[in-house]
């Protein structure tokens, strides 16, 4: 009994000393003065070398020789503990010192590549930055597949083999449906006009309230790149405002309610254990994705934000709500995966899959990057790109070393394709409730089915749980082709 | 040269965790989510439990054994890194944690015991706290005196008997200045009416600007009791508003601002050591002090914030920037310590420096405390106590433990006074700055003087060599009698 206590015990701060390192990452990107950055880059550092140095304790391998978990629970937080433990402890000091160090760096580097559209500018560092994420990877992979490896740290029981096999099923059912869209003769209109800042921070106040946010654990602030952060009693979102275009604001908070209520969701019971939080990548962004897209993007919630938006901003140019519900699903040729609508993100995510894949496995190098990935480009979107920060350039992760996460973006939207039809058999009535602007029916159906486990059970498990039937793309291909079938008069 | 280098790179890091600490007390006091409370405490006992661990951490004790430092610098900081280490070290960690936990708990006991005006709910907790203090104070002596040990962690190299013998200095001519203007016939009128929030932040922050604060090393945010928080590139401040009461909100803005200003004028090159913050308490009132009173209260500042008031509440009740001037110096009775005017807060802390020392060595009991409290109270301030929550129980200090730090506001404003006579014999036109809103020049000197050096010097030596002559309260006193001789007509 003492083993599994003081390992749990131990645990219990480095979840505390964790949470607050993610808190510092939020006062850097909302309200700290601009003149902080080198202080906040030191404490950082300190943080996260106290964090280093207790996730590789030696006396963690020793409680864990000897632990004895006494319940379900206790079982599962031994094995993320020594999961964590074990790939923590095969990094070298060294490499994962060489890694914070550059990807620090390189982050900039990417940023002001970005900013001149200079690619040459950033591939040097690319490559440093694969080189030692191979490195690690090899370390943690002890024998097995590189990518694997660094997949499993967002998606935990995941392989690279079985995203692929996903993907190719995917991928002929969304090209076909995008090309049939953009033959289509429909066009939305897009929503065009002034919008101030203000109302649309009111506004989207109003929506995390519609969506369930809980404000006593929470907050909204204005950052550059939206994000949620925090757990427990207290996970904060954050938006962006364009005055020209409202949706961002909109739809971002709504994205981002999903993420916090997720954490907010779990059961008390976890809070600062391994348990205690969002159990993978895919998972998470199936919450958030199931509330921006197939509820908030859906022809109920949408009449009701058409109503909202209209009195808001004294009128829109879009007539009616049947007219506003295809206009925030608006299908446009694009290069830029953050702005991709819901049929062709998942396009752009399967390129940066097969991309990363081979750069980790080494089929790629940095120095054909720019040609390969302008190729696929053409290949799958038709278009040739035209510029790198249209192109290669557009994303940080690679920059700062996330190679695997990719791929659970799209693995987000299949699991919310597969919650939303058990949802929709399970729950009568949630289409009223958006209607009236009450997406509660909805939140508490996946409050108690995929929320409120946390880390308890494995992502696949969780999800077919929750489901009653295995993961497939099938749901979210059907819901997809259905929704934009009729929007698109297909 | 590794001894020192391997000691003054952890204490580093040491500084950094304290920081890190310090931002979350902020994050909790100005935009936490109400509800995140407990997890809030979690998350600070293990960043405190971390602190702890490396304050009292053998190794230290190793390194100052052989430590050689190389500049008057390294040998104050590791001066200052072997005073904490003993202090630290000399208190069981038994006693620690139990006062840890007592006066996280005590606060709101005394809360609940002032809002009830109930001193018999709080009294039996106080005594719980001033039993652990005492020992601390006795482990930390060594033999020496008790309440000399608790004095010095607030104000390094004073003890209780020189503050006696100084506040004896004082008393007199005080209490003489405060029965001569209290039988005066001049009443300054009162400032009345509505004061918008808003206005009255805008107002604050154009203040804080004409006082040098740094906005791009800070911020301004609204907290139930106004406090500053952070050092080196990132110290921000907060400030309360009540709507009857814009001088509320100004002054706390310019107090804050003094203290911020102080770590924010700190070498850069002593970031991260034990040199790089304000170097004791009794210093840092006085930069607050100097700032709110002596520039703030003063007669030029307080003709340009007349005009500024008057503009942006469309008018005032007071009839001119000399009307006004008296307003914002008005000498009223009053319980409170922190309500109090310049002339009579100084009576409020030698009150309680004398009922804290017998507290300490055991003279006063806790269940005599409230007698002994309204019996010197009636003897300094002729008026009979109307209830506990005007008397005994309206400072939160003792309830965690702050015994020895009342003294040093009165010290600081002993400081402030030697500092304003230094400053204005050696800077001409101060006053001319003030009147047209710019407190530039002021800062300056006292950046140069006093904030630049951080923890180099001790306080006194610091004062001093600003001031060039002794520490003595004649400066404050004459500046108090000719300042209030002068608006009462004496």
């Amino acid at each position: 009994m003492t083993a599994i206590n003081d390992l749990l015990a131990f645990q219990r701060q480095t979840e505390a000393l964790s949470s607050v390192a993610e808190r510092l990452g939020w006062d850097q990107e909302t309200v700290m003065p601009r003149g902080a950055v080198e202080q906040r880059s030191e404490e950082m550092a300190a943080i996260e070398s106290v964090l280093h140095e207790r996730r590789t304790d030696p006396r963690i391998g020793e409680w864990l020789d000897v632990a004895d978990p006494q319940s379900e629970a206790e079982a599962r937080s031994v094995d993320l503990i020594a999961r964590d433990f074990n790939r923590a402890s095969r990094v070298p000091a060294r490499l994962a010192q060489e890694l914070a160090r550059l990807t620090s760096l390189s982050q900039g580097i990417w940023a002001d590549a970005r900013a001149n559209d200079a690619p040459d500018d950033f591939l040097p560092t690319l490559d440093q930055v694969l080189m030692l994420k191979r490195e690690e990877a090899a370390a943690i992979a002890d024998g097995g597949d590189l990518y694997d490896a660094l997949l499993d740290d967002y998606e935990q029981g995941m392989t690279g083999a079985e995203i692929a096999a996903l993907f190719d099923a995917m991928r002929p059912r969304l090209v076909a449906l995008r090309e049939k869209i953009l033959d289509a003769d429909t066009r939305p209109q897009p929503l065009t006009g002034h919008f101030p800042q203000e109302t649309q921070i009111r506004l989207a106040r109003i929506c995390a309230t519609a969506f369930d946010y809980d404000w006593t654990r929470g907050r909204m602030d204005i950052a550059v790149h939206p994000f949620s952060s925090g757990r427990w009693q207290d996970s904060r979102i954050t938006t962006r405002v364009v005055e020209t275009d409202p949706f961002n604001c909109i739809y971002s908070t709504i994205h981002e309610v999903g993420h916090s209520s997720y954490e907010l969701g779990i059961d008390p019971d976890y809070a600062f254990t391994p348990l205690g939080r969002g159990v993978s990548m895919g998972v998470h962004e199936s919450q958030s994705r199931i509330y921006e897209n197939q509820m908030g993007r859906g022809r109920a919630f949408a009449g009701w934000l058409f109503h909202r938006m209209s009195d808001a901003f004294d009128g829109l140019n879009i007539a009616d709500p049947d007219a506003f519900y295809a206009t925030v699903n608006r299908v446009t040729p694009g290069f830029i995966r953050t702005e991709a609508d819901e049929v062709q993100y998942n396009l752009h995510i399967m390129m940066r899959f097969d991309l990363e894949r081979d750069l980790i496995s080494g089929r790629l190098s940095t120095d054909d990057l720019v040609d390969a990935w302008n190729a696929r480009f053409l290949r799958d979107f038709g278009v040739a790109v035209d510029r790198p920060a249209n192109g290669v350039l557009q994303d940080v992760h690679w920059s700062v070393g996330l190679f695997g996460y990719f791929p659970t973006y799209a693995l987000g939207n299949v699991f919310a394709g597969c919650l939303n039809r058990a949802m929709q058999d399970a729950v009568p009535g949630l289409d009223d409730a958006l209607a009236a602007g009450d997406a509660s029916p909805a939140v508490e159906w996946l409050r108690e089915n995929v929320q409120r486990h946390g880390g308890l059970k494995r992502p696949r498990a969780l999800i077919e749980d929750a489901t009653g039937g295995d993961v497939s793309p099938e749901p979210l291909l059907a819901y997809l082709e259905q929704k934009f079938g009729q929007i698109y008069g297909l």
